[in-house]
């Protein structure tokens, strides 16, 4: 297939290779990635005869993917939560050795409060609450010196802080610097089940798909510690009736916890391995 | 495999007949496509082995794109362009004995102004201009009455009117009526060559792979009339240095014109064909 002839040769049996040809990557991973993308995304409307209909309705779902989105919302990460992406890159990049990573979801915010171990998360702190207890070590089980983490969960309602106009904008949720021995305790509550936002294009591909928005309720935990390299990850807990049906693919049996009673409160304890950097 | 097993039991070897699995698409068009459009969107995953880091850059690429689109800027539409996704639909889902359609563009706007057959199109009408004459035929060559065009350019400089503020928004632009014999003409200037607007993120790509943002000068229309399917269309004009190289793979052999001269003033003659609906 000669891909010097002029553009406007172009026919639906060579297009595919001008387009490519059309590029020069500066880098072969560049080359790599900008090929197959133009060869998926070509062989997806070859293999199904995409009509223009057909092609227009895609491109106006991934615009309005855009008109929904906000810095508080990113409809394009939930399209590539619900589609199984996000979880499948969680899974294939992975460090070895290291607790299995999950979705970052669109709920993350960078501007968590920083507090000190031991901190209370709840915006009133009646009755002794769940104590969230945990240890951040390296690949051979050793705690890490100099681990933090960034944690995120809604209240008992499926709400997060930032949601619920109960709530100031800063429960639930916090930085935390580990002590020496790789240690971290919070006192918090269970956080509720809830649903990815489903007002949005994601909400009508769910819908016309017959599935559940709905997702177990789970904390958020990312965690860091130098020379190590990060996870972004879940905890689920052990009973919830959406696990088996997590609208973002979520959840792994090794993120599976039950809490339990000791005294007059409830305790989670967690573990956390990160795999050196590098 | 069994796609039936709980959600969290997922790995990479499943994931992709997991998330298949989770949609119960009520058509079966529906269930091929969302199949097809999963599997390639995995598989491109799968085959690239994509890094956590070039996940999260491209769904960060796509909220770009939502963010700098808007009620006239479609950065989805322009990504498609320029990724010949466009194209290849327009040459793929083409009615048989139709004229050829090219890419739609971003510029179009539903709201020109309606005028009478012959009608001048320039802000100031000074000189004899470019008179374009046109007839819409059947795909026999039959003229085909109650035929309708709509039509957008640029003036000589390559701004579309809506982005030239010298000229009035309803310049060189129009939607005409066609006479009986399906016959149109309008005086107007030769469209001047433009880049696609490269300030956004598809610009962005567009450097990365060393590629040109210019599309060679030409007239959008659509053509319309009952009974007929409806084609998009662009004309482009023989010698345009930019032919072999537009950025968003429009130019079809067919559609490149000549203008001559009759008297004091340079005419373009036009045909173009529809096909029965249906």
């Amino acid at each position: 297939m000669d891909t010097h002839a002029p553009a406007y040769d172009i026919n639906p049996e060579n297009v595919t290779e001008k387009v490519i040809a059309s590029f020069s990557m500066e880098t072969p991973r560049g080359r790599k990635l900008l090929t197959s993308l133009v060869t998926h995304l070509h062989g997806f409307a070859r293999e199904n005869q995409l009509t223009h209909d057909e092609w227009a309705m895609a491109v106006g779902f991934l615009f309005r993917c855009g008109e929904i989105s906000s810095a508080k919302r990113d409809e394009f990460m939930l399209l590539s939560d619900v589609l199984g992406l996000s979880s499948f890159v969680d899974m294939t990049d992975a460090p070895v050795g290291a607790t299995e990573g999950s979705v970052l979801g669109p709920f993350y915010a960078s501007d968590s409060p920083e507090v000190a171990v031991g901190a209370d998360l709840r915006p009133t702190h009646h009755g002794a609450g769940l104590l969230v207890r945990g240890v951040v070590q390296d690949a051979e089980g050793q705690p890490i010196q100099g681990a933090a983490i960034d944690m995120w969960q809604t209240g008992e309602n499926g709400l997060y802080a930032t949601q619920d106009d109960h709530v100031p904008d800063s429960a639930f949720r916090c930085k935390m610097a580990c002590n020496e021995d790789g240690r971290f305790t919070f006192v918090t509550v269970l956080p509720g089940p809830y649903m990815v936002p489903d007002d949005g294009p994601v909400g009508e591909l769910l819908r016309a798909g017959g599935r559940t928005a709905w997702r177990p309720a789970h904390f958020h935990f990312l965690i860091m510690a130098p020379g190590f390299r990060s996870i972004t990850t879940e905890i689920f807990f052990e009973g919830d009736r959406y696990l088996g049906t997590d609208a973002v693919f979520g959840v792994r049996k090794s993120l599976i916890v039950a809490p339990h009673r000791e005294g007059d409160r409830d305790i989670i304890d967690l573990v956390f391995r990160l795999a050196a950097a590098g």
